[in-house]
């Protein structure tokens, strides 16, 4: 039996519901509140001890890290392969991976911080609530964004700047990477287009869309749409009961 | 027929060293001299446009970054296999070479950029030089790091505290790890062990050593003295022709 604790609609979350759904595997899901800081509650650091979304629990074994998540469910369950059999290919769509966990992710923590739920979270709680969020919370790498989007006055005008020029250059790369072929690792559909499409769509839509258009990106621009357009990603952008909170 | 670019004896040219070892692979060793900063000349950018070491050669093929081309190395020469065979192990295995790239790398330049050599080799060129060597830096975090320690006076008191807490964070996970098994991924020497050890190895000898004593962590610095000991670790880390430059 297949479990997901994860944040619906949030880009970690969408890359393993994506990468389930591509391959027809079904699961149990569990909707973890990120608002509420349910990600550090003791029972969900039993299974997670990172503090972070999403864990799949398979057979009663947590796998953690969205990345390593979508590698192992290719391992267990080979029927619809999603990675290249061609050995360079499959390091290409490696590498796409490290990039959306390195630097797309925290970049758009960075260059996305005012608006997010996160920080709206946080901002929403007095000084001493603060304190306790801050206390369990246990990457400290993590622990510091969140102190800074909640008391240290946010990122400055040179953390946004950085984050657009990062931004900038990871487009222009995913964009001649698309020369080769349809997909990022070349000839194939994998893990690489599914790992990198929940911020690709988002630095388009919200984060940097005046760097992402047809005619500066047209290669990219038609990926973002050919991907979007699977079945499996419409309905793992679809708002559902399973991308909400239950009711109280 | 394989190359191997890489310099020597630092980090992540030695996890490449070493898993090409384990598995009793030759290659033709070319050393990059990061004092020189060669690692951004141009023709070696055509085989790494992120401008760092190492990089395999396979069939005049490139394949860059340390953690994908020893996942390459395991699928293409499949004999002595360097990931577990359970899924579960190899998922844990996987996190620690994400833990390697993630954390302990970019950590390990917060709190050793002192006497490290890019800072040494930053430092003793001319201010003129510094903008030249920077406007080569393909990758953006790499540059504001070379820029910080060559011109901004450095890491701070808080950088250098953080990175003292996020080594101490990363040693006690590693020893808790080493309770279940003797490897890091368990029961079986993995890439996780290649992927760890030219870092924890680093920590323990010159980055945290306060921090890394037998008392607190038996298991840890038991782990250390065995993978140091296996006949590749030692080749690996011995000083020869190939850990350093050719004479002129």
């Amino acid at each position: 039996m297949l479990e997901l604790y994860h944040a619906g609609l949030t880009a970690c979350s969408k890359k393993v519901r994506l990468c389930l759904r591509e391959k027809g595997l079904d699961y149990v899901s569990h909707y973890v509140e990120l608002g509420k800081f349910d990600q550090h509650d003791p029972d969900y650091l039993k299974l997670n001890p990172n503090g972070l979304v999403p864990t799949l629990v398979h057979d009663d074994v947590a796998i953690i890290e969205s990345t390593v998540i979508n590698e192992y469910l290719d391992d267990v369950f080979p029927n619809v392969p999603l990675r290249p059999a061609d050995p360079v290919e499959r390091a290409r769509a490696r590498l796409w991976g490290k990039l959306a966990d390195e630097s797309l992710g925290p970049n758009m923590v960075v260059a996305f911080s005012g608006p997010s739920n996160i920080g709206m979270a946080a901002r929403g709680l007095a000084a001493g609530d603060i304190d306790g969020v801050l206390d369990r919370i246990p990457l400290i790498e993590r622990r510091n964004v969140i102190a800074k989007i909640s008391r240290g006055g946010g990122f400055t005008d040179d953390d946004f700047a950085a984050a657009r020029e990062k931004a900038g250059f990871i487009v222009r790369r995913a964009e001649q990477a698309l020369e080769a072929g349809p997909y990022l690792a070349g000839s194939t559909y994998s893990l690489a287009d599914i790992n990198m499409i929940p911020f690709m769509d988002r630095y388009r839509e919200r984060v940097v869309p005046d760097l992402f258009t047809v005619s500066q990106h047209p290669r990219l621009c038609d990926w973002c749409d050919r991907i979007l357009a699977r079945p499996a990603a419409i309905a793992t952008w679809a708002e559902s009961e399973e991308t909400r909170a239950p009711a109280a």
